[in-house]
């Protein structure tokens, strides 16, 4: 018997999809590890909302500070590092320090090591290529050239084994996401939408907006506080 | 004209073969971005020999620090992290923590993000089939998915204008390689070998066992000193 068998990675960030994905992994039985990616300060209440959605699940919780790379990396950084040459900046000046390309594939890339270092088999992600028709990384396409990449790439992979990059919301919409979350008793009481990350919520954000609108079409009442309404 | 296109991230570790992809985009005009990825103590000497080549190069050095990620993520941070639910250990135990599963897919991740950042058009990295028989990770078939992958999954991919993996060694043998790097004048007297990072070079380790072989085969001199020899 195969004690990692139901081990898997769940990408969290206290938003309402992926803590719609910790209620399906919980409900399919995982055993879950719940990873959260910190990269600027406006997420310091996105990781408590992501804290309070592993606890309510009895998930292990870990942080995976990006912000730290970044800070090493960063083009602004060759002041404090001697060993950094002048850079000329003009890339660095109209892009903001908080931007993190690819992101998505360097979400997955830890989520990936992550999985193979605690033996998980399968890592769920909240991408939604409807709420996200600019970016590649939202698409199923990528999903399965990433899944690609895993198989090809990877030992376990190669042996027929590979982790599985599952993304069972990928082709929902908000009010089909806050149906399921409803059946499956997600505590959506405990998520972080507003942009803003004010609480109670702005409700003029577009993430707001998004998620009122969520609500209203699939006849349920949002649980968190609004400023206004 | 595009001020970027001749942007290239080159992953470097400070070892022959990186060293080499150092002196093809140099000699093919590339202005290089060198990065380097620490996630242990051995490499404090891989990163001064990586800094000594970028320098060498004149090119801009950026260090991505993967031991702050792992550390806020590692397994055994439990006790530092209050917000971390006790976890069984059982993966835990058996694998050290400098052990970095998906690592090329890892470092690649990051390469093909800090190349959107700073416009670079294509990323250098030295991975070698030959050497490395067991590692799915070093394998075309592995490269060809990555680049897949960027294709469909970055702005820039689905443009037409994708970010490049270039792995120019990645069918040579030590001794081709070494050819390489001497017709290009390569700084190989810079290079850290030695798997145990010593200076003189132990000698004896596979790593040191490898490289000599292919300077006797190459019929050139190692220009790096040896504890015996």
């Amino acid at each position: 018997m195969d004690s990692y068998r139901n081990r898997a990675v769940v990408i969290l960030s206290g938003g309402l999809d992926s803590t719609t994905c910790m209620a399906l992994a919980d409900c399919r039985g995982e055993d879950i590890f719940a990873l959260t990616f910190a990269y600027n300060q406006r997420h310091i209440r996105e990781i408590e909302s992501a804290r309070d959605v592993a606890r309510h699940y009895g998930a292990s919780h870990h942080i995976i500070d990006l912000g730290a790379v970044f800070a090493a990396s960063a083009l602004t950084s060759a002041a404090i590092r001697p060993e950094v040459a002048p850079f000329d900046g003009k890339a660095a000046h109209s892009i903001p320090a908080t931007y993190v390309p690819a992101r998505n594939i360097l979400f997955l890339a830890h989520a990936l090591s992550f999985a193979e270092k605690v033996g998980a088999r399968r890592i769920y992600t909240g991408v939604n290529a409807l709420d996200n028709p600019g970016y590649p990384d939202c698409r199923p396409e990528f999903i399965d050239a990433f899944q690609r990449m895993i198989d090809v790439g990877t030992k376990a992979g190669t042996e027929g084994r590979s982790v599985e990059v599952f993304t069972p919301l990928i082709q929902m919409n908000k009010a089909d996401i806050i149906r399921l979350a409803s059946e499956l008793d997600a505590p959506l009481h405990l998520t972080l939408t507003c942009y803003y990350g004010e609480s109670p919520a702005c409700g003029e954000c577009d993430s707001c907006r998004l998620r009122l609108e969520g609500f209203r079409l699939a006849g349920k009442e949002d649980p968190i506080h609004y400023r206004k309404g």
